[in-house]
């Protein structure tokens, strides 16, 4: 009998991952898995099933890793908090902007193309939209916290405001708006932030 | 000879958008752009061209048409400028949120699965993010020369921020984000502009 042959599937599953984010599910066939993994057909059907199994596979790692790389991105002491918080997204901001992310991130591609017809994609696609927004609070939490924000400055609200931000980056980078303009809706933001009373030195 | 059979333009390129907007680019079929319309290949091809040149006709008309309606919309006295887009964003937020909605508008469904691969569509969809956040522009400078806004307020990085803002309601909307959190993005948006020293009555 002949030896199944063996992989590495979590070069696989990138190989997976990168074709559907450079073209898209629709325009993805398991041909293009095919030739992007150089497995056969019964290969992945046998390891993953089918094709809309592998994109939901793809889809969930990133988007828990998406979560949790901000996070630990985000972590640290109350002091610089809010720098902290403004730098994430000034990075997404470049991001956004440069040519080689044309594609746009993943969970924003994926969205777009299935949560309407898939609701797999769309609670996924929800729950990770929520894990980045509560980061965002928790960061505001603690720049308030530590004299960064007003007293009175509701950080629940202000993370929602800058989660819908975060996005609209994603969105209109891949449109191939300039990295000046979109660090500058970061820097616009930040700068309308409710500040303290007074200026802690 | 056979008369060439008629048809209603309008009609036939409404139809065409909605097939392109119901199922994404990629897995729209000539079949299906068939189907939808009730027309033949030869009456498609001869009339319109290619798939691809019936996706950037409707998609160009889409752009045009609604930065023309947003135009529209923020018309008006520099009494109430402020006002309008508020409400102007809100009404984009529980568009996004609705479930009938879900398939996102088209600008943001076609520039994230082409912008990427073609160049006509990134063009047209920066064009038209350009078209929107200048609209959101002259609507903050009447705003501030009616006093709504402090007179150090710059229109042009606020028209930006919102600009982010209302994409970013666009594609949370997508993932199913409820219609209270997407408007209260917008009423925390508005909530943090910077207000007049001394507000009029």
């Amino acid at each position: 009998m002949a030896r199944p042959r063996t992989f590495d599937e979590a070069q696989v599953l990138r190989a997976v991952r990168d074709q559907f984010w450079n073209k898209g599910y629709a325009a993805t066939s398991m041909d293009d898995l095919m030739q992007a993994t150089g497995l056969g057909k019964g290969s992945l059907y046998g390891a993953f099933g089918d094709k809309h199994q592998l994109f939901l596979k793809v889809f969930d790692a990133y988007c828990v890793s998406s979560v949790e790389s901000v996070r630990k991105t985000l972590e640290g002491p109350d002091a610089g908090a809010l720098e902290r918080l403004r730098q994430y997204l000034l990075g997404v901001a470049t991001a956004s902007a440069a040519p080689s992310n044309r594609r746009g991130c993943l969970l924003g591609r994926g969205t777009a193309e299935l949560a309407a017809q898939d609701a797999h994609v769309a609670d996924r696609a929800l729950e990770t939209f929520q894990g980045l927004e509560a980061a965002f609070v928790h960061c505001l939490e603690q720049a308030r916290a530590h004299g960064d924000l007003a007293a009175q400055a509701d950080p629940r609200k202000l993370g929602a405001m800058l989660l819908a931000v975060m996005r609209g980056l994603e969105a209109v980078g891949k449109a191939g708006m300039d990295e000046a303009s979109l660090r500058g809706m970061v820097e616009t933001t930040f700068e309308n932030l409710p500040a303290p009373a007074k200026r802690r030195r």
